[in-house]
């Protein structure tokens, strides 16, 4: 028997473009097709994008959604088309805004992947575990579907779920293969964040293993506000081998010849105590695939380096952000330190030098080398450098409020009072000209409220958001040794951090060094360590308690920040959600 | 038998302060004991406040809760306390960020009632339905619990059960009352919206005569961030007629008395097709209540009027944000319009007038009325007045940009400037004096982005976000009938709106008329209406068409917006989830 070809599109969807994305996933099913493809799938969610989050709750958006789908269906003569869309039942009401009361809700909404074959839809799957916790809220939209169905394609019986399903060890893989798939499709839309990939291809290996089955693992990828999904499909064999890999943070058509007959004699039941969902069988008509193929070589990317991935994460998010947002150039504020310039440099990877403009806005505490190093950093990036000195407006604005603050001494005031005069600068650049104000905390800051709302924290998109400094310092060099020149001058790189508000300022004046603060931000933010945890594990009594105390004191300023892309467990965004009035300050008993 | 006493604590717990919640408790406890209660019951989650969002994640949060729930249990003898609560099962690990995978998670967390008696923790009941749409995402963090207790008190058989519980027709009450329960106590934290109290109080009575029982509906007070719990807790007897209603945005206890023997005959069984959960009995060890008491009149208090309702509502959000973040004292910037006018005047009601200083910063394009305007304003609430020019900052802007922008037409750049030095003004007094700014957009600007960000958006607090402009000016024309004199001056209310950044400006010179905008507002942002829909309903096509396209490029100056609290059915906020990247844009078609 011939090998089953599956064409796995890593595709990059737009969040809300219906039609756009309909068009890309006939484009594909266009290319599949040519490749002689049995079937074709696209990953979770793909026709709206992921997450449309409220959008779903909109009557009107869910009817053109399906009407997009009809348009794909009609697309699926001779092939078999997986595509993961929101399924409305029974949902001519399902409406929240318009139940007065809870009870009286109705219809029922899937997170689905619709099958699509001889030119209609066949058959939806709805996913059965709804991830709920993280960056995740899908109970909020969607009902857990309770069947597990195989497709017979062509003569291969195929078991299709989403996503969180292939999480559990007895989940629907277990009940599909139990009835008899050999092959499990499985559609995502899986967010980057660092060693994810290695958790997922472990897992992955696993679940092909112990079920004796092929999986087909397809991400998305892309950006979308906070997240960015980062590909690297995998399709492993029943021995839990990866047979392919897809590119990571690229698009890709990944086409996939799978020997299913071969193993048809190993392939063993994994009888489940406790099944879940029901079974069924659905028969695909077969399509007209007579005609002789070529074999193909599967693809296999090779995974990126730690670094690279974390770079290139970066660079994707911040490009579709721009992008996807309507803009195609940014204006970014260089203090002459490492986080802006790292910001410029992702900045012209991802829109292009003649696309970025760089502000350089000395006062009277800015040193020369500030300036120096600047103008090398653009230099080496090829990005217009503008300098617009602050003093006369500082000055002006000390004048002004003389009178009101007669008698008192110059504080955090007159230090934010700068960074908000550079904000105003950028954003009427912004207002002017159409650029978007990418802005240059990094983690740390964003952690300790180490940055002046209104004034560096004023902007669109906060690139390095969730990076923390020791990690942008490593990238620093990084960069350069990507670029395989000096792209950051190291003078940037070896300078002790200062915010530069007030004379010989610097950072570790207000807090622990880096290197202590940043696993404490760690252990605290995202690992929800107890204080006993943190100094079982060596982290100094003083540190903790000051940095625990700026943590839970700038929640009110991370909730005004702009969006920025996540690469760690937990960024500051969706994937953690503190009230602002909260009197809860850990104690150091526990 | 002698009627069962009831004591309801409408209380205003703060989110995150174990102790001090513990401390409230222990104190209302002791109330209810001296007036001899069977029962004294607590609001969902008063020992943590409601909602404590990712607080629930930590351990150590729900170790440091645990051991305030232990100390209050031992205040339980001679009475029977419920307080809300998080309640850990089989959870020392319980904890998203240290499981690897979504399938390694273990320990199961409950919203909870914990039934206190003896001085120790009798039983937990465990809340069945959890709301996961709106402002709510009890799924997140909690399980649903399986099991519906009666408890008998002295005599009396109770049903316990939590907030939305109570919402379902086949709920845990039906499965409570089939148990036997004469006495449903249901413990809540319901946000305030308009007409939301109407809705409560048809559905329980509804409740109560469907079972024949009585139903004591206990409901939370105060402000936590965007919401605002307006008490009002109710006490129906079996034939659904309200026997005690207590206060609105105050804070209670309301003792009851419930002739439950008297209504014995009376209470028939509600038999229900399909039981929600599991029955079980308790038996409550009795307290030592054999002393004579004398009957309670049952509190009555008069629900009030809907202007009424929402300005205290406001007051009462402003305070408690206010009061709990820490500040004592606001500052607002007066424009000489009605937003600042009301704004103004609710934080003097919920500060105090010597807690408020207000900022007049006009520019070359504001009128002299506004000046008049707005000193007769502050003169009539008492409040101090600061004048603060901002023509000389706004020319020295003009002049740094100038050759930068050569050659450029003056456009929204220049209007946001000067918005955006207000901003800075406001928060350098706010950075020098401690005073937290309240900023002063309604709804109607909010959702079409008629608000410049970082200038007139920049703050705290948003205290009017969720007041539509036409309902800001009902409610300034009832600010002063509630004074019984003038405090926002008639001029204000009179004069057609207007932003003052460029000469002869007027608010529908860029907008529909709001009589016209605040209903297209309504149907598209909190009821999800179809264009369709709107047209069929008489909505002028061209308004539509401008006010949806406006709403949709706003999200992310909504995004970066302070919180403001929620009065309608669906707010800016937690309410409304909706992607910064969104290509979506509705067609006029459907």
């Amino acid at each position: 028997m011939r090998p089953f070809r599956l064409a796995l599109a890593q595709m990059n969807p737009t969040v809300g473009n219906l039609t756009g994305n309909a068009d890309c996933i006939i484009a594909l099913v266009e290319e599949a097709k040519a490749q002689q493809a049995d079937v074709v799938a696209f990953p979770e969610l793909a026709l709206t994008g992921y997450p449309p989050e409220d959008l779903l709750l909109k009557p009107q958006f869910l009817a053109e959604a399906e009407m997009q789908l009809e348009r794909v269906a009609g697309e699926s003569k001779g092939i078999v088309i997986v595509v993961g869309v929101p399924h409305l039942v029974d949902g001519s009401v399902f409406n929240l805004a318009k139940a007065e009361t809870p009870d009286s809700m109705t219809g029922t909404l899937y997170n689905a992947a619709a099958v699509l074959a001889g030119g209609r839809v066949l058959d939806y799957y709805h996913k059965l575990f709804l991830p709920n916790y993280g960056v995740f809220d899908e109970r909020r939209y969607f009902t857990a579907g309770d069947t597990c169905p195989v497709y017979k394609i062509n003569g291969v019986s195929v078991g299709v779920n989403v996503c969180e399903d292939i999480w559990y060890d007895n989940g629907p893989t277990t009940t599909q293969r139990a009835a008899g798939a050999e092959v499990i499709l499985n559609i995502n839309a899986s967010p980057y964040h660092q060693s994810r990939g290695v958790q997922r291809e472990v897992m992955l290996s696993k679940r092909a293993a112990d079920n004796g089955v092929f999986v087909a693992y397809l991400n998305m990828v892309g950006g979308q506000d906070e997240l960015v999904f980062d590909g690297q499909s995998l399709v492993l064999d029943p021995a839990g081998l990866v047979i392919a890999r897809g590119p990571q943070f690229e698009e890709s058509l990944l086409v996939v010849d799978l020997e299913v007959s071969a193993n048809r004699s190993a392939a063993a039941s994994n009888p489940s105590l406790n099944p879940v969902g029901v079974a069924k069988t659905i028969l695909v008509p077969s399509s007209d695939i007579s005609r002789a193929r070529q074999p193909v070589a599967a693809p296999m990317s090779k995974p990126l380096d730690e670094l690279t991935e974390v770079y290139r994460a970066l660079v994707m998010g911040t490009h579709d952000y721009v992008k996807k947002s309507g803009f195609t150039s940014a204006v970014i504020g260089l203090s002459g330190g490492i986080d802006s310039a790292i910001t410029v440099a992702i900045a012209t990877e991802a829109l292009g030098a003649g696309n970025v403009t760089a502000f350089f806005m000395p006062s009277q505490y800015t040193e020369n080398q500030s300036n120096d190093d600047s103008v090398q950093l653009t230099d080496n990036l090829g990005v217009r450098l503008v300098t617009l000195p602050i003093k006369n407006l500082f000055d002006q604005y000390l004048g002004e409020l003389a009178p009101l603050f007669e008698g008192r001494q110059p504080d955090a005031t007159e230090e934010n009072l700068q960074a908000r005069i550079r904000g105003n600068l950028l954003m009427a650049a912004s207002n002017k000209f159409g650029w978007i104000v990418l802005t240059t905390g990094n983690k740390s800051e964003m952690a300790t409220g180490y940055a002046t709302l209104y004034g560096d924290m004023a902007g669109g998109f906060a690139v390095i958001k969730d990076v923390p400094k020791t990690l942008v310092m490593a990238l620093s060099r990084h960069v350069n040794v990507l670029a395989g020149r000096e792209i950051i001058p190291e003078s940037i790189i070896a300078r002790p951090p200062t915010a530069e508000l007030r004379p010989n300022q610097k950072d570790e004046d207000s807090l622990p060094p880096y290197s202590v603060l940043d696993p404490i931000i760690e252990a605290y933010v995202e690992r929800d360590w107890q204080v006993s945890e943190m100094l079982e594990a060596g982290m100094p009594p003083d540190a903790v308690e000051l940095t625990i105390g700026l943590v839970d004191r700038s929640e009110y300023k991370r909730r005004q920040a702009p969006p920025g892309i996540k690469i760690t467990r937990r960024n500051f965004g969706r994937d953690r959600r503190l009230p602002l009035v909260n009197k809860y300050r850990p104690s150091s008993k526990f």
